[in-house]
């Protein structure tokens, strides 16, 4: 049987202790060069609207250990409405009902058969927020006990939620520019994670004194500087404009998730791409010599060398994401979902044929 | 809703006039760059046979004309059993109920929604089929008549259809080293096409005198050579190594599939790949360079130059597949099968979801 699974279900499944300990397995292979990880690629087009484009992207990763290839494709109607002075990337719920489109396909190494299929939703923000998780095991001081995050999105939770997997945190301080966003982000994350997360009406506040300080915004400007930096802090950015480039030069150590990941791009000819820094990262006066940096799954089997003293100011970069990571917490998922009996069964013969391909 | 199809559905919906009329179109939108396709990647990868690996292949492309995406996915375990003096690379069917796993996935460029799931193997051999029959479009004699084929396998068939979809074809001989093989093949096809197929027992007796002399195996050698070349022949071939380069270079007139269309290709690190040639084409010795060569969507519109004169010798060399031509066709089978209600519906929620991926 193939497996239909939701959200709820990956939501109620995939724990971020356990997606962080698969994620850290799965990074092993891949530095060592047994997991196998092919880089995202962007197809981009009109759409009939004529403020918007379609975009079909793909991602694939194996990791033979855990027997399981995944797929992670997203189809989606892209539009760049005005946010202050400046455009924004924004996917827009085009699909009936007023929804994303965005799938996982699992499949096993063993046999080849469709194991899973599910939305990368949830998923999608487990494993960012376990890669910034594993950055803050190997970079953050182990004796860190308090986070201040810039952030209170769907993303900030999963940050926090991972940090907390890996240090025994005692206090978060949490600012984002929306008094009422700030507010009800840290109502509900205290009640998840047990511990009183403290909303601030300055970025500073949140910052000051804290011994990991996380970005966690969909912001396109730079939210985090250099004259905030403190000896010991541990920075974490989940995308580049977040950190200005003269703050990470500052650091003693920096690591990022993936080197020489450019995405395979593909566009209908004279396609007109509204100019925005989202996705961008630094503009390239920044001069961040990335093809220099250790990667995370480096750092986590010894081959880069981590934090070496208290002092020291560590700052891991999730640069960008790989259909890999889908792999690896996609194998764990499964293997939860089957012991529950969670998801919809569909006949696997409806995903499998009998005539030679 | 979300359409479910088997290869039966496709079987009885795709028919290969019309296949041929939707990838011509297709082609054009790709050759003015309105088209998008992103290149096949193959993912390798070991499994616990000792004697297999793992393959994930995917590859993408968007017809915003037809406001149809495609992701193409190939899930297999690949053996090299030996056959005479070569080892052949063959997919097992592994899969429960001894089954292949390759699917397509369509997306609608105007809302994003997943459209359908279906397995590719029917499609599969019908779009390698049409881009064939294309080539005799543009490159045989508008009056040939009669076709040689070597080959009487799976793809043989769909070559056959195509080139009597474009031409008035009266008489088919064909030759495949099983007499068996070749006498069941040319009397199943001679009831499909209403064209008397000769089977024949050697392929000089298939070739002679032949219009279009059609190559359709599975080999790994050449199996037409340059001294069979007679004036005015259109040769076509759907893998490298079945024409003698030195044929090939005889031709007046070359057009292949695609350009600069190396797949991308990812492994575990020193991963042990038996020495093959197939898929490889020709040794690096036979030199003739592919980027001098017009493409077929360039012999569509005109950009290059289809045949000249009766006595030409002109070659269409169909080097590699793409995921586009999975878009073009899908919608033509996407909306024949709505037009009858054709497959099995599944909640469209299913395979999208609520939350911003």
């Amino acid at each position: 049987m193939t497996l239909i699974l939701s959200n709820d279900d990956v939501d109620k499944l995939l724990t971020m202790p356990e997606c962080i300990e698969v994620l850290e397995q799965a990074y092993v292979e891949l530095a060592d060069g047994r997991g196998v990880s092919r880089t995202r690629s962007d197809c981009l087009t009109p759409t009939s609207r004529d403020d918007a484009l379609y975009s079909l992207k793909s991602m694939d990763g194996v990791v033979p250990k855990l027997g399981v290839g995944a797929v992670r494709i997203s189809s989606d109607i892209v539009t760049w409405p005005k946010k202050g002075n400046t455009l924004v990337r924004e996917k827009v719920p085009a699909a009936p009902g007023k929804r994303y489109v965005g799938l996982v396909l699992l499949f096993s190494t063993e046999n080849g058969e469709p194991l899973a299929i599910f939305p990368d939703g949830v998923m999608q923000r487990m494993r960012v927020g376990a890669a910034n998780g594993l950055g803050a095991k190997y970079l953050a001081r182990k004796d860190a006990t308090t986070i201040g995050i810039l952030g209170s999105g769907w993303q900030a939770g999963a940050q926090l939620m991972a940090v907390c997997a890996v240090r025994k945190i005692a206090s978060i301080r949490c600012f984002s520019p929306s008094a009422d966003n700030r507010t009800a982000f840290s109502r509900q994350m205290t009640q998840m994670l047990g511990i009183e997360i403290v909303p601030v009406g300055q970025p500073e506040d949140a910052i000051k004194g804290a011994d990991i300080v996380m970005c966690a915004s969909n912001s396109l400007d730079h939210i985090f500087f250099e004259r905030w930096i403190e000896p010991g802090v541990h920075l974490s950015s989940i995308k580049l404009p977040e950190i200005e480039p003269k703050a990470v030069k500052r650091a003693n150590r920096v690591a990022i998730h993936v080197r020489d990941a450019k995405p395979i791009h593909v566009a209908t000819k004279d396609l007109v791409m509204p100019e925005t820094t989202d996705g961008r990262g630094w503009s390239s006066g920044d001069a961040i010599d990335f093809s220099k940096l250790p990667t995370l799954p480096e750092l986590i089997v010894g081959r880069a060398e981590g934090r070496r003293s208290a002092g020291e100011v560590t700052c891991f970069l999730n640069n960008l994401g790989l259909g890999y990571q889908f792999a690896a917490a996609g194998a764990l998922l499964y293997r939860k979902a089957k012991e529950c009996g969670a998801g919809q069964d569909l006949p696997t013969d409806w995903f499998t044929e009998d005539v030679h391909p």
